[in-house]
């Protein structure tokens, strides 16, 4: 018996995974703000201070926008892909515990990259996480079409999926080797690849409508 | 073919959205209550002390309560307006979540108006922060009704709702502006605001029973 | 027209009330454990001094546990009390929106009863706030079984529920009072009073299986 | 009538349990992460200091991971639990909560035993407290399997599973006392226990597919 079937036994309800997973990601969404300290003021009804203090937040604000954008990403790509399954079983279980790990670390190198924005080891640190996260999410996703995928889904199959799902760990690489030349550049790409995802899949729109409409 | 076509497309559970939603709303409640620093106290058990120190308290208190009004306020609308679409695209899930971006952000400003109340850029940021959630959520309102409707909700638009939603971020821009002459003022505006919306709309009542006699 | 008449219409979907609930209770009874703070320690190694300060950290971890019985006391009760309805509408929503607000703010007297465990203050406010939670679970209650309630549950009501409510609030109300004669009483009040509901209402178990058959 | 046999009664949502637990489960995950405090430099640009004080951090990174994995493997088996009732009642919920109330408290021996790695006495506790909660997810389960079990998986039961079960429990333990040796030993110990637990029970294989084809 290969040594991973067992993972494959085992029928969890995915209705739960998904329960935990978006607990999870709301969550994480929701601490990032946490990050966001109030200001310490002298003198409690100076807006001068007040609006000196704010401004100083900046890179804070920054990089709380980019941590939410990213994980709305991942959620919604989490969706997209949770959706092909017809069932649950423990591999899919454990690969979306490691994937739902990385995202709930992500708010220590947001906090990091927002409290010492001109240190490149913190910006690359936040470009590195991120792209462990993206591999992370390839591997569930591969795990789910290769294992679990929907029958009437397994012809829809874009051959170009996997090449397409690299270009994010490489772009988030990109950022974090940029952040040694110009954290600015860096911050830049972080902002820019979520936007390469935010449409669903080509080959998604035209078969999922059939499959779904039965459910509706 | 229109640059935002793509965005229609893509189909995603609108059960999941709700998941995630709620899962942001009641974070968002529940944290503005680690806003309440317990006060230190000399003597430990000293009654006076204590009853002092939680006067002290009383803008947080107060912040603390109307943060919570509008976020079930919001909570409330949102439920509505996500009842209204039949299913779920990449254009809801994106206003969904800068929406929600937006609800995760109430803390922050909270915070400062509770710490700092009689500062009016304090206050005065609090009431613009809830003028532009005010107008994420009747962009996502707008969305789901042009584009997600039921088709049996239709006919039953109120041809008013569009000025109706404006009263919304109008008084909270009121107050925003009112910061700046009386935070007082600005307050009871705050707190005045939701409770112009805690009654669901009229054509609601009228018409709403018969679609969902069904799914009971 | 009666002025509470919007409230009744509205329909909400009962599955997102408890959605948002079930968040909220997760949260806080989360939420009680971040207030057990680590204690500083002088020598890292030291056996003796981590046993000396987890010993003087035992009122907090008693707070902690008697919170979080409470809470889950609560969220059973209303679990019960949802399940007695048949849909939701806008009276419902905030009358559970305000119950929420007094679940939500239980971690703050929760810690000061913990901090301040010799101030009679202290464990006083614990038990008025517990009063007030459990009046506002009771109008909670009593607006369902007036307007929601399922019709093959209306004649199995239970005369004597209002009274048997009221012991909740009393008790917590004693609880309070006898803080200020002695906190140790206060304490033991408060740890017994949910175990008096812990149990589910003797008319449930006879009346409800029929119904409930047919979901399962 | 049996002392107990009241909480044997009522009629829950199982649903709502499910909810409420992955909500704990969910927050107890995320908030983990917030021990993960950001180290304070001196120069903020210095990525020496940076890497210096990251390396410090490492016993808080370790405990971290090991804490995420141990509850996310309780959560895994949790989901495989209550997938064998057929519903709730008071007992489930009661004994459900007790088993929440321990995952809950997870974050602070995670964190003490993160803050003070040198120290027996705070990693003997964290073997302790995954000990207890082991036993108490064993009585949830034993509860389940004895009364509330689906009538098609009575037969399937697996006449090891008690001792299986127990192999747990045992393993903290023996972890626990290791730390008064070596904290090593016991980290290595805590790091492999949940491992022996990631694979599905192996009568589940052959029973539930039937069961559960039904349901999708």
């Amino acid at each position: 018996m290969h040594p991973f079937a067992r993972f494959k036994r085992g029928h969890l309800h995915l209705e739960r995974v998904e329960l935990f997973s978006d607990g999870v990601f709301a969550i994480v969404v929701t601490l990032l703000v946490l990050e966001l300290k109030l200001p310490p003021l002298k003198d409690h009804a100076s807006v001068t201070e007040l609006t000196h203090q704010l401004v100083e937040l900046a890179p804070k604000f920054l990089s709380w926008l980019i941590s939410f954008i990213i994980v709305c990403k991942f959620w919604l790509n989490h969706n997209h892909v949770l959706g092909l399954a017809h069932r649950a079983d423990y591999g899919l279980a454990w690969l979306n515990s490691l994937f739902l790990m990385g995202q709930a670390f992500i708010p220590f190198p947001t906090a990091m990259m927002g409290e010492y924005p001109t240190n490149p080891l913190a910006v690359s640190i936040f470009g590195a996480v991120l792209t462990v996260n993206t591999l992370l999410f390839i591997a569930l996703q591969g795990y789910i079409v290769r294992n679990l995928i929907k029958p009437e889904l397994k012809s829809a199959q874009d051959p170009r999926a996997l090449v397409k799902a690299l270009v994010g760990p490489a772009s988030y690489l990109i950022g974090a080797a940029a952040a040694w030349l110009s954290v600015h550049a860096a911050l830049v790409i972080y902002l820019l690849t979520p936007l390469f995802y935010i449409t669903p899949p080509e080959w998604h729109g035209k078969v999922q409508p059939a499959a779904d409409e039965k459910k509706l």
